[in-house]
């Protein structure tokens, strides 16, 4: 029996590896888009695959909601209800329940608030997150955490890592389906006892891989980036360790460099919405009138099906006009280019110049902006 | 020099045939989807080629004001600007000035309205209507009409027929590129005399191809049916005959077995936007609570992307929660049905069994209402 996660190449601290799933490998670093809603926003599962996407992140409290765990069940489970074969991992939905509701209760045994959908009281408990994820079926569960804000006490904060803990205890407990993965979710923000004692607490419950939440909520980007860095270290070398919630390109160069070998974020579409691509030569509005009449692709060096074919003309002439379909080609474009940043981003690994690499992409980064 | 139509089979009144065109062979009958701001809405080129489009309408109007024509020309032309190497017809901006505008002051010249873009004062004379579908370099270009509404006076009607023909008459006037086709629209409503007169008169131009306009505006549907039956054999039996803006089901097959060649509408992209979708159940509404749980695709006998893999349920849950990729299925599928129903009326043309098809859909569409 192959292991589930094997790294493959190292340089310096960033590793290249392949993750195996019941709906197949990841080679990592990967880049997971976000199908909030069981979609991928406007994009369909043959341009995600032809995207390069090995893995998508679906949303636990969401799908919950609507339209629910039990009929995504009756037809078949995420993967056949959304038509994508591959690879699926689900979030616990607590970081929505820590940043959707205005106020939540904790007590020891779950959290209790309002959803967003109705207003109804609600109430998740890691029993309960595991059984939706289960019934959703994913490829990787994630264990139900207390995601704190940022500006959040020491005492509060102590609290938040110990209940995680005992929260994870109880979610790997409970049965799941054959050969689905569960990850724990590390917190403690960038206290440095507090995050590796989350780390340590839960590196002895031996779970299939592990994240680093809590990070990417407001807190300054050095210290993010610095906690990534020992708290990776910390973290079971043996296992995937994903980053939740980073997808801006320099960020993702940072992360990889630091250990992560996974992350996701809803950053390519949600800049779509926006009207804006990502480049090599920064982030372009493409509602600015310089645009107007500007023959070229969003990005010269992009193999994507909205650079292959339409121009930046076209794409603001759609943007201006509220088309779907421009927002659809700047998904689609933003999507490549993470994607493509982070395939590359593993090659250089696999050759041993990750440093290299990094350096030049950053140095085209800062020159754009 | 093979001609520009050729009627390749006739079946009582209906006919199959071919229009050749700058960008390839036109098989008539042929439905036109409509890319009104040079795009069909949320669904891209190669999905249109991949659902059997074989030829495009695109709005003179729309486009004229944004991003206007100008552009467009700059860019390559319409084909190269939104991505279509296939055929293009475009209006000649007519219907929305009548359509779209609250007040508009005819002169003998043009018309004189306000844009819906802003507000300002605007013009179309035959002249600009011509010298616009010139820069955005249309296979086939459409003349100024007159079209008024269905309840106006015999006196005002007649007195747009006379303007109609003179307005061709100059417009045909105009020049436009190598192999640009144009195409006259009679008017005269559901009058004998002044219908007869305005096909009559502008059979005198010699123009590439000819539209009944001013139907499907709010007469009785019968009156309409009649309408094209006689105006259909009026029209020159060379050319290729146009009925503007018709794309339901039933009335597809109706103007069809009356002698017509091309029709243009809204409807699918339109019906998909109410969350709907056209099958040989009837159109259904993928709000309702029955299909919640619904494991089928939206038909059985359908072979769009949509129906390859979605099931009802989940496009349902898709519409309810104003995801884009819903309104994009709806739309893929909903222009497959009524592409497939017009290939399967020519084909039933050519095999001289159109009654026994036109018959047999049509007691299916009603069996399922």
């Amino acid at each position: 029996m192959s292991e589930l996660f094997t790294v493959t190449a190292a340089d310096g601290a960033a590793r290249a590896g392949v993750l195996r799933t019941p709906h197949g490998e990841v080679p990592t670093p990967a880049f997971m888009p976000v199908g909030t809603k069981g979609t991928v926003k406007t994009v369909d599962p043959d341009e995600l695959r032809g995207l390069g996407t090995t893995i998508l992140l679906g949303n636990t409290y969401h799908l919950h909601f609507r339209p629910g765990e039990d009929l995504i069940a009756e037809l078949g489970g995420l993967h056949r209800f959304m038509g994508w074969d591959g690879p699926i991992l689900t979030d616990s939905g607590g970081f929505q329940v820590f940043s959707l509701a205005e106020t939540r209760r904790i007590d020891a045994d779950g959290v209790t608030f309002r959803s967003v959908y109705d207003g109804s009281v609600a109430r998740f408990t890691p029993e309960l997150a595991m059984a939706v994820q289960a019934s959703l079926g994913s490829d990787i569960a994630m264990c139900l955490d207390i995601c704190p804000p940022v500006d959040i006490g020491r005492a509060e904060l102590a609290e938040a890592v110990r209940r995680t803990t005992l929260w994870a205890t109880r979610q790997r407990a409970v049965p799941r389906p054959d050969g689905q993965l569960l990850f724990g979710i590390a917190q403690g923000s960038s206290d440095p006892e507090l995050r590796r004692r989350s780390i340590a607490e839960l590196s002895e419950l031996d779970l299939d891989g592990y994240a680093l939440g809590g990070l990417a909520i407001g807190e300054e980007r050095g210290v993010m980036f610095e906690t990534t860095a020992w708290g990776a270290e910390l973290l079971p070398s043996g296992k995937p360790r994903y980053f939740m919630g980073i997808g801006d390109p320099e960020g993702v160069l940072e992360v990889i460099d630091r250990g992560v070998d996974m992350f996701d974020c809803v950053l390519p579409t949600r800049t779509a919405r926006t009207g804006s691509a990502l480049t090599w030569e920064g982030r372009l509005n493409l509602r600015n009138a310089g645009f107007a009449r500007d023959p070229r692709p969003l990005d010269e060096d992009c193999t994507c099906p909205a650079c292959a074919r339409f121009s930046r003309a076209y794409i603001r002439h759609l943007i201006n006009q509220q088309e779907l379909l421009g927002l659809r080609l700047l998904s689609l474009h933003n999507l490549r280019f993470l994607l493509e940043l982070t395939a590359n981003a593993r090659a250089a690994i696999e050759q041993g110049r990750l440093a290299a690499f990094k350096a030049e992409a950053l140095g085209r980064l800062a020159a754009a902006v």
